[in-house]
């Protein structure tokens, strides 16, 4: 396949991100578009008729993803790209929009250069990808993975909403949702385009990163129990305070974090205590924290050392402690054939690229349970996402979507993608 | 003067607390009884009623504080002796009540057995003691002591209601609170029993303790500003984590409690942590804490270097502190000659006895401004107080009520208390 020019690419991403960060939630700070709210409808529509502008046949699936198709010269298994157009609340225009727009700007290249690639192109806007507060992320790759389970569409928001009954006035199909995953094996490749979210490429001054694995997640929370008494009266010896047996978990779990010999991160991210007035010993204490990594054996080894060690250190202060670890997710590594197209590609456009973990989850974890999957980080000014101040420079856009072009012209010159 | 006999004086004493059991408030657990609440001001009624009974001339002075009055022979300076009738929210059956029906059945015991004292008597049921929505406790003590500050009426409960307000509602005379003090050196000596919330009488099997000293306080809020990154991405060593700053500050703090060399304890009460995302890293958490010690040169110290090693501890994270100490109180040392009075008549009645300092505040640090002062404790089942778990033995109360009535018999027989 020649190569395939690139003109008016810039003008039309920044096009696209201007427009989708008009159709947000105007009620918060940032750029927000939560999964159903109304900015999101309206933001959908705008996608789906700029895959129609591109070329693209396009349909919505059962389970809300946006797809558009171009079709290849016959075989049979699709190539696939994109990302998703859902926020946080008070979120940036950049994490997960820019593979969208990507995905799109490489069917229309392709489409526009008058060749045909061998596999059919889809382009994905993926349904609800962020953390909601149904607790499911990822609602439209999971369900196409075939992940999402019945129990997940009972959910309720804190309106008290369940997820199924929302998504069914959304206008889809629920059960469809259930049922209509595309099977392992399906998928030629998938590579997905995302901001990196954090701060490697940009100190390392590179334009491309290589991921090499989605981290996995152990998320847990642990309630300490002790006793509420005068703070005035009861000496320290005889306390059994609660909040102070969390604080010393929450360095016990950073501490963890710091000292692992992989990449590896740990968060406590919130804490609440009981009574909480200046003079009373806090009789009960709650955290939330997680741990991430892309090495399973270390997130096996870290559960286990942080629940000896908190029990222990709440044991030795007299306080009881309660541990459940809520959720877990395996890392998952890419394909390392998918690796070595991005990689070639960055260097063919004079990129410098290194590679990179990602510790944030993406709809491309999902994906690689129908086939070889790949994924292409773009610098985040300062590692900042997930808020106002998200940004990644146009020029770097550019070059991801020219490099997400190249590596999929290359895999479509193979017949199989080596999964390792 | 004569021993007076104390017949009967277990029985009127049980039902006193019976009695007052039930005036409480049956929307908690426990058997709270807040200032300003109806069951207060029904409780009020009960301890005017009971005064009289005792023969006691009563008033309500402008600050709401009950006054009951056993004429004495002549001498100007009264002897005082009361505590307060409110509690904390879900608080026990003892604190502050115990007090108060001591100093009536002292009253009504001296009457009733024919003798006169050379001073006045006086039995208060101080206004609100207890810590409450509006951050200003003993309202009735301060008053008198001339220690109520006008802004002090200006501070709102949660509702929005001004201090002031809610106290004429209350019908008091709030002009007159600020300006009707006793006047130093106006009293002959207080002497106040009280339960003493802690687990050191217990402990060491004493029935009675001599207050060496009620506990100076410091106390501090903590803000720490961190950012907020996604906490899958940032690594750890690029992180400005307020929560785990905070915590740490919250284990500095336990341990400046624990290595002191006196009597001293340090407490983190409340904990707010934002936004409170398993997976964002917090921006923002604030603590509040209090420091307390009878030794005024401790808490100096300890105030100096709490706020050195937050500071430094933050900077080493790049996490910023901003410190602020929002109130603080002198440790009140009792009287010595008083003290000797209240180890006297526990040796005389042959009780177990032992010096113990007061880690909670009381009235009577404010009654110090006006004369000698003193205090007696009995003990608390398990140190447990301001909670429906606080027991004192009826054995132990009506020892301390016989202390407490040999000591005031003991103090009217000197012309002048020494201050030492």
């Amino acid at each position: 396949m020649a190569a395939i020019g690139t003109d008016g690419l810039r003008e039309r991403i920044q096009d696209g991100i201007e427009d989708l960060s008009k159709l947000t939630d105007d009620a918060f700070v940032g750029w927000g578009r939560v999964v159903f709210s109304e900015p999101y409808r309206v933001a959908r529509d705008w996608v789906r008729r700029r895959m129609v502008e591109a070329g693209l046949e396009t349909r919505i699936d059962a389970s809300g993803n946006i797809v558009g198709r171009l079709q290849g010269e016959g075989a049979a298994k699709p190539i696939v790209t994109g990302s998703h157009t859902d926020t946080v609340v008070g979120g940036g225009r950049f994490d997960g929009v820019v593979g969208v727009l990507a995905a799109i700007e490489v069917a229309r290249l392709v489409r526009e250069s008058g060749q045909r690639l061998h596999h059919d192109l889809l382009v994905v806007d993926f349904l609800g990808e962020e953390a909601n507060e149904f607790g499911v992320s990822c609602i439209g790759s999971r369900s196409v993975a075939g992940l999402l389970a019945a129990d997940q569409l009972e959910r309720r928001d804190l309106a008290g909403r369940r997820l199924g009954d929302v998504m069914e006035s959304f206008g889809l199909d629920v059960g469809g949702s259930l049922s209509s995953a595309w099977g392992r094996g399906s998928l030629h490749a998938f590579v997905e385009l995302h901001v990196e979210q954090g701060p490697l490429l940009e100190r390392q001054h590179k334009s491309i990163g290589v991921v090499t694995a989605i981290a996995g997640i152990e998320r847990l929370t642990a309630v300490f129990a002790g006793r509420a008494d005068h703070a005035g009266t009861m000496p320290m010896t005889e306390r059994l305070d609660a909040l102070t047996a969390a604080a010393e978990a929450i360095v016990t779990i950073e501490r963890e974090g710091c000292g692992a010999p992989v990449h590896a991160v740990t968060t406590t991210g919130r804490i609440e205590s009981t009574p909480g007035s200046f003079n009373v010993i806090p009789e009960r204490a709650q955290i939330w924290a997680e741990l991430r990594s892309i090495e399973s054996s270390w997130l096996t080894g870290a559960r286990r050392r942080l629940a000896e060690q908190l029990a222990a250190d709440a044991a030795a202060r007299g306080v009881g402690v309660d541990l459940e670890w809520l959720s877990d997710q395996d890392p998952v590594p890419t394909d390392q054939s998918i690796q070595g197209a991005i990689g070639r590609a960055a260097d063919m456009h004079g990129l410098a690229w290194t590679a990179v973990p990602s510790g944030a989850g993406h709809d491309a974890a999902h994906m690689a349970h129908m086939g070889p999957m790949g994924m292409i980080f773009v610098p985040s000014a300062g590692g900042r996402s997930h808020c106002p101040q998200e940004w990644t420079e146009l020029a770097d856009i550019a070059s991801g979507v020219e490099v997400l072009l190249s590596t999929i012209t290359d895999l479509d010159a193979t017949s199989t993608v080596a999964r390792v």
